[in-house]
């Protein structure tokens, strides 16, 4: 299924929906089965012992499989997440964290996939999500 | 079981391990089968629209959860996180969240139960999360 | 919400969708808040070393949920199992389990709740299951 | 890290500890980052309207699981499932399964990873499970 966003498009879209944390996100690449975001650490984003918050990886994981709806289906707005799991396997470092969604099921009501979160440079992933989207009906598009 | 702390040495201890986050959440009840915390919701909590954030929410059942560890077992803060599913249910309004989280299991190194999150004086729950947590060998205790 | 079938409408509608399991499960209290069904314990339910199979007490939990939908719905068969999150925490005995269901949101869409899993005479619970439900639209009502 | 057994060692294994469903399950590749195993769908598993049960799925789910964490650290029967979470995304054909296990994190207490079910033939995945393992002290070992 080709995408309905171009990656500039998505990141206008982005930056007009979510204004109070545009700054945080970066889109970097985005394809028919995966799109790639990184979340710009900084001392907000910190515990003590220099380790990336639970809510601040939470929130890439969220915001990052929302993106990849948006690419797919078009602007949106009003979807909503209603599921969110996510196992903690390592130790985040104190640097950018780099997430990546794949969309394993994009239905007329529900949207399903999952995120793996990277420190920035490590092979190993330091934390997955999985998630699920309610998708409002056709005629409550944004824009 | 007996608790390990009273309420005013959770509230200390919390303080000591978490200053940065000490101001959003207070913890008002507890005893062996459950805790009460606040997120004293401000404007970093919320969303356009009027909503709380989903990694605010995410947060508060994080930290009721770690709470009621701590309680259980005493003070030991390399407690982590390593799986936590939360079920968004209904749209939290734009004022206080209270959580209340139960111990299911308290293993020898995993800690399991729930934790139900409410708008404060709704009846129905916004949101409820599943929370599990890998706590650390007997000689790393804490203070 | 008053419920919308009674314990023998409920146990006679569930005969006649699920025939291939209607021996193994007994629903035994029904009310606006909490359903309880026992699983009837037999060998082809056990593991070696005498311990209840996963996949029985997956079974248990998402018959248990299904049943608590039916009784505040009505009958509609066409439900299915959008989620199913399990946290497995002590050995279950070799004898009959008791499941108790909670309906935290019934929307139009989506049923979401859990079901506490017990050892038939045990007080702490063996598992926890949270499931989401999709419910078809009004038109593909049953019967 | 190399396995720990070979493909023809991991199947005598399963056929010892798992006697009572052996005749269900197939091992068919194994590698260092994956594992394939067949489920043999036959009329224990199938549900009325010719589609696979969710209990089979959720067998089929955690014996990979379990299989691929056998690979990877030798024979300990002991290891348990203390999470299982399945999306179920479309329905099964009633025909055999095929399940691709992934470890994301083998830790020294704790093993993580996903599990992709499709019906034999079929693209796009059936269900997704996210799994995690408790795994024994090293002198627990079997055999």
């Amino acid at each position: 299924m080709p995408l309905k966003m171009t990656i500039e498009e998505l990141r206008d879209f982005f930056e007009d929906v979510f204004p109070q944390v545009k700054e945080d996100f970066v889109i970097e690449e985005m394809n028919e089965d995966e799109i790639t975001v990184r979340l710009k650490v900084s001392d907000k984003h910190l515990r003590p012992g220099g380790t990336v918050s639970g809510p601040s990886m939470f929130g890439l994981a969220d915001v990052c499989f929302y993106l990849i709806i948006m690419g797919n289906v078009g602007p949106k707005a009003l979807t909503v997440t209603t599921n969110c799991s996510i196992d903690f396997m390592r130790k985040p470092e104190p640097r950018d964290m780099i997430a990546k969604a794949r969309l394993l099921k994009l239905g007329k009501a529900l949207a399903v996939g999952d995120v793996m979160l990277y420190s920035e440079g490590m092979d190993k992933p330091v934390a997955h999500a999985n998630v699920t989207y309610s998708i409002p009906p056709r005629d409550e598009f944004v824009r």
